[in-house]
């Protein structure tokens, strides 16, 4: 059966492609979602992007996923650090959350060291640009599909 | 003379009832707002309540707050641990504030033992589920009638 | 059916409405057990006071209310920051327990924030006077009917 | 050749001259605006201001101003303590920026010890009232204009 | 010769056998008493037994056993975590001292790792419910014995 | 006109004279109370010693002073470094309070050096054995006495 | 061109299938390398596997693998945590190199947060079960591949 | 039934009554084992020793245990405070395990207090020299005839 | 009136222009303070400026101040993080003083971000150069004014 | 034997009596210089004053004090919280030292409660005004007699 | 007499002068033995060489060096920062040891700036490439020559 | 071409041969200098010393050495572990610096083991006594030839 997920993009992330590229890579966020959206065609899953710089309106797309999303993609940004709230929100609706990150975050700056998203989380990508996505996404789509069997 | 109090219930609280009500309880917000407001009319006091997953909507309905209420029932959910604004909003409009959890957020994990609110409330109420309201209105109350008297 | 609690009054409480009026106010401890007491018999609640400055007595007296009790509501006083041994005891003794402050413990010096109690307790109230017991004893009263139901 | 420059007022400016008149003076946000418009003209700065209690908006006025400004002059209040997002931005676009506070803040309360703002701007100025932000314009005109030069 | 050795049993161990069996175990303090001075009657060494939840008792306790006994089996209870006191009181008469947990406490919450009464202990033995008294006062004759040869 | 102060021994301070003498010399408490009260009448004042183990007992010493003396001169012991509840006696009976040690405390163990009494005390004397009490008692008369000329 | 990879897995990964399956699942390390090796065949890359309990044989592996292999893959377990040397052995050979977990270790216990690898990887897959493993290849595959092109 | 333990004894054990004689006694290594041995016979169990100062050996020593072994008494020396790796064998190998340690470890030098090992261990004995052993292999031997009665 | 200023410079700002000009410019200090000098000139503020390495100097300098000034510019270089006798000596002459620093330190190495002498200045302007000390010299020229007008 | 001892003042005391007298009191240094001297009379010490703001000069006075004096009564000021130098000196020349604060360091700012001094002193005296060093002079005095007769 | 040194190199040492030359010098680790033997022979010390990567290799070689050496020229590597166990087999054979580093250690990053081995060493040298080990042989040659004489 | 150094000598090591000979040694100042001057004609390198216990005296000695020297050994005493000050002359000057200190300095007190000088130093020697200097010298030296080579 066909699956939805929603990917969600934090903060700073409309500027993918744009700001630092030597951190970032060249990708923009269009093409990103793009490409999740074919990969999801090939996984069974359809795929909803929204990005926002505001920590509210992320929460209200987290709680709106409820409603029609078997999991969720996010990549946090700087609220990942920071934001009990999101947290919260993810831990509230009880979908399976996989968390990605563009860069390898735990070997920058020491307050990136801390995530309060992780623990509600049930896996990271990190590292590998735009891909940290794809590879995210097929980690959701897995376990999906292993807690469809249960 | 009859009082007005802003009740304010901050993110995810739209969720109560429905969200892990092993810890947060089975009672909606609206429900609770119907139990304040006629809790209010006993005490003589007209209950406003304004929910957001939003903080900047929080500090606005805080500085608006200034033009008509006489004191602050806050619920600031996740922004307590981490919202400098929303502390800096509540000192800055002068207005008597009590603050409530739906949990005993003292007995939970380690980063939710830290609140920027506290030092600016009068006082605390925590772990009675939507009771935790209902006796920090009584709260506020007697707090906006003493210091009448003064 | 009428159900018993224990109202434990922890170190220099017995000065209650002599020290320092400007942070516990000027209600003495003979006054708030009345008042308790007067309350508790509009709940249902009979209630036995006893104060001490000795944290062993404390925890004889918590020991102690296995035997008649169906709760305790628990102003720690200073015990409450430093005392393994008295959490030990509520923990033991397996009775509902509420917390409660005459002023509002954490947003005064920085070694009032920890609290050994919290965690064995369901609730707190704290900041509101002589009123914190007020609410405290509802809340306490609320649990044991809630217990009594399931 | 005329430059541009924002200047964001962060959460609760907008109480400014209003709130706790002891510490954050007597000016209101509207004069503040005024004078650093005439103080710009002065220096060949055009002057835009935008002030908002939302994270988010700040945010991303920071990436608007991409599109049309030569520099950014922000007093990010609360935020400054607590939001990684809003560095991030800051970083992201690549503007020169200067950080300034009407309060010292260095001097207050610990969590105001930490910014996470400071290690992406110019520079600071702190403790001067509504003129801190008059020197912050001058500082960041003669960073523009030396950047200009190379 | 025939020797004498004190155990002391601290804060709510005599709820032992009553209090949290899953931690603590069935067996009662009574029982615990009875087994060890059957077992000290085995190995030459007279036991004399003493609990009580005040502090200051278990002081004067040790104290007292200056006058009298060869060593200390001291169970502190919550008190290990938290008095200097009993620490300076075990210093001062010179006595041997072993330090006994019912339960595994160094596997327990965080504030159970710290433990003031151990550096002015010779050993230690935890985590084998009523059998750590038993192995701690074969431990304790055995450095008698061998303080005696000395 | 004749002062009267409390002299308080806190705990193990009863085996003075015997307990290590290396570090707490060969004075015993009686020869230190007897040369406390001959210097006391050499400075109009009267000296009433109470020497305890028990926390709760210092602070019914503490309370019940407030009802003949005039000042307070305290050796905590080991509760010095522990007890909020002493600290809140002291601030509560709102005598003046001088705290002495006979060893140079802060030049021992970590957990020696913080002093939740200090806080609350005009001054300390530590490190010349009995002869803090002696200096710090010229001290207590001396704050007395100037508290009377205002 | 054809490329190479060691996979290394590190202590108390032989019993990967076996040990505590409800936080590592039930596929054999056999399993794993088997279908790494699959993959490896898709993408055009050599797999080669290496398990040891021995800090010191991961420490070999890795210097030997500048030898013949294109990147690493490794699971460093508990070394992850602990092991400066290991990571000193990444940093020294200068290979491309992925760090994977099975489980989500930053979800977990506090001295899982802290890793010395990761500051010397491209980027981390953890929390996905043996998957982690294949993403993790995907992500060494695709960094040598872009490595190439430049 | 007869059962069998492993005695593991970690790095610089091989040294036992050569080394620092004044901290960890007189007897050897081979002594140790002997005597246990001997002991053992009484109690029904089969005893194995095995020493290595490799954590790696001593990881493999733990797994290889799963296959003939009712217990693990360890002595983890040194890598009690430091190998997470040491510890996952433990967890993984889901034997019960009993830590003990020649010298009192808690009262020596900071990095002494940490142990990764405790957590997963059922009990602790420290500080009689090689006794230790003798009381820990009775306490693990009891665990084991208590978990066959379940 | 006219008023005077001391401009204090702490340690090495006798090599302004020469070290580092990478992070602190290439303007020396005797150009630094013939700008002062003429600025003071129309603020009408005569400008006394005074260098040394030596802390003792500068709190003599600071003591000298009393006598003459009407206000302090410091630069305290290194001495800024460290040296509580400066501090002390600026809070006991109760001139009003403006921190300024060259580099913007908040952004530098962690050493550098705790300032003793923040809490006692005014203001602070940090990252402009040299200019840094032109708009401190302005806020100090505004402070003095505004405390004449009171 | 008529002795001598060297009156030490740290930075800042030259403003005794001047600065801050709600801390510091009224009394000059000039006055306690002289009463400790009349005192010195009476206690057979011949008493030599030196102050300075110079850390190194201090230094230089404990060293040269090795010629001609029995012993050090030191008021460090800012300097016993930072100087490892002057700790140094005094530990290197070998005299008795006791260390006397006019105001009660212990209970003020959280960087005045460690003292580098402390360590290497015999004795302190804290918080009595001018009378600290009166007091810590007869407690030098009695040291030195102390040591004499051994 | 002639005596012996073991030089004993840590992990990723047999690297030397392959490994990331900006740091660690252009010297193999075969020159670094070959002169270490040479100027041994200056100075009548017979230098045996050994290194593992495998920290039970390096513990069973500090093992064997009692049974032939007099001293001990240690490169702990990465091992120096993480392992008690090494530390103790130092302490054990109560050889003399210095520790080497060829870059400066401590200027590097944090995890680095603790030794578990220094507290165990005479002496240092760090931060000179390969001659840290010619230094720190003639240093260790001295010592042993000292101790000889005594 | 012959090359100049600056020897460094900070506080207290004027009193080098009297002060604690147990951990400082016999050898005086002056002797270590001489050594210093014959060992540097050796090396082809003018030896030039300097002692002070001022550290403005030290850091006016950095700043001279600019006009004269290749290179810097220095002990800086307990102004190692306090002077920022110190650092940046050191850094300021851009000479390679060599750190040396007599005793182990890592070893001891934990306040001994910050190091603000390190980070800014090429080497450091610890340990060996008055021939810490020696070796130090050598370190120097061969910097001074490796960069003049370059």
């Amino acid at each position: 059966m066909q699956k939805s997920v929603l990917v969600l993009h934090g903060p700073n992330l409309n500027l993918l492609g744009v700001r630092e590229p030597a951190i970032y890579g060249v990708t923009s966020l269009e093409d990103v979602d793009a490409r999740l959206k074919a990969e999801g065609a090939n996984l069974g899953v359809t795929v909803r992007s929204f990005q926002s710089n505001h920590e509210g309106a992320l929460i209200d797309a987290v709680h709106d996923a409820r409603k029609w999303s078997n999991g969720i993609l996010i990549n946090p940004g700087g609220y990942g650090h920071t934001s009990v709230a999101l947290r919260d929100a993810i831990k509230a609706v009880g979908l399976p959350c996989v968390e990605v990150h563009v860069s390898n975050v735990q070997a920058r700056e020491g307050f990136r060291h801390t995530s309060l998203i992780t623990p509600v989380c049930v896996g990271c990508v990190a590292g590998f640009g735009w891909r940290s996505y794809l590879w995210g996404l097929h980690g959701l789509a897995a376990v999906i599909a292993e807690s469809e069997e249960r």
